[in-house]
């Protein structure tokens, strides 16, 4: 079977993402990260996620990004937005995808594979920087240029399989392949509990979601 | 002043990075970073190294790469050779350097920086991908459609100055602009005084540095 790397957040589209590997036959390896963001509830959800998909391996690595600030999902200073903003969101976080592929592709260079799968969406991309195909594809390149399968010859491929669906689409291609979104957290500011706050932008775009794919919101808000 | 960032290993090549960057009158943001290799050295190294040069800041990140395994640098079940090998050797570490600089893009983003500076060298660069020209202009290029500031059109520089120097002449340039080697450690498995074995490719390529360089070479061995 060919290895597949998948970053696996605990949110619906990393979720989606892991079914589609699973679907499309790789047998996949789960990477979550620890980066200092506000809860730990979304690696619970990863957890579970990864244990339902029955992957090959799950590991979450730890990597301080609230070191750095500047987001207001890592630096507890800003406070999350509760209404739509224009430009790119204070819940960015700073090199963020590109910090992930990068751990990503250090795990897929140490186990001999050639293949990462990564959720990103250009659709409802909250204006993030790194959710753009073009920024996918830079990484792609830089992939193989920075590693020796790339010196040998042999070509890495990042996977963005949801970059060009709305959430409702991705819903729906997630419940075809058994994904169960009560598993998933998409809050910004969920409590102890993993329950949602229902009006940060990532819950918005969730709810959305759900009404457009006509489907049950699973999602226990607070 | 500009700022610029820093990457600052605690070795030959990031000490005078580090110093040429002040030399062309960067206000220089030094990042290290604690990952899981041997020893921790270098850090300190780093550190003395930082403080000498006068950096606005000096920060480490932790991030634990020994995770992965796969490379004699952090994997301890993986012997340091105390020999000259062919091809992409064991001290490898997978994707280090696209990681290290995506965590300086993050923290230059946070600065509102744009120019990164990296110590890598193509000539003694012991056969690792991630220190050739091409994977430098890889990585500029993703800066550019990673970021916000890509996104707004200003535009990152990644910073080599050492790219296609051999190591005399890294030396007799840092030499002259005031870099005290004494305070650098190269070995791959230095003993606890921060005293280097003498054998391994790293303090091969150090000491024949000094040598071609013809300046006495301050390095401690055990």
């Amino acid at each position: 079977m060919t290895i597949g790397v998948v970053l696996l957040s605990g949110g619906i589209d990393s979720a989606t993402t892991l079914a589609i590997a699973n679907d499309r036959g790789f047998e996949c390896y789960a990477l979550s990260f620890f980066y200092g963001q506000r809860h730990a509830i979304e690696l619970e959800a990863a957890r579970k996620i990864a244990v339902s998909a029955s992957v090959k391996e799950h590991r979450v690595v730890s990597i301080d990004l609230s070191e750095f600030g500047g987001s207001a999902l890592t630096d507890a200073a800003i406070k999350v937005p509760e209404a739509p903003t224009t430009g790119i969101p204070v819940t960015y976080v700073p090199a963020r995808n590109t910090v992930f592929l990068s751990l990503g592709l250090a795990w897929a260079e140490v186990l001999g594979a050639h293949d990462l799968f990564i959720g990103v969406n250009a659709v409802d991309y909250s204006g993030y920087p790194d959710c753009r195909i073009e920024f996918i594809q830079g990484f792609e390149k830089l992939a193989n240029l920075a590693t020796q399968a790339g010196v040998e010859g042999r070509e890495f491929t990042v996977h963005a399989p949801l970059i060009e669906l709305p959430k409702a689409d991705i819903i729906t291609k997630g419940l075809q392949l058994g994904v169960d979104y009560g598993d998933t957290v998409s809050c910004y500011q969920p409590n102890r509990d993993g329950e949602a706050c229902g009006r940060c932008d990532s819950c918005r775009i969730r709810r959305e979601g759900f009404q457009s794919a006509g489907v049950a919101d699973p999602t226990r808000y607070y």
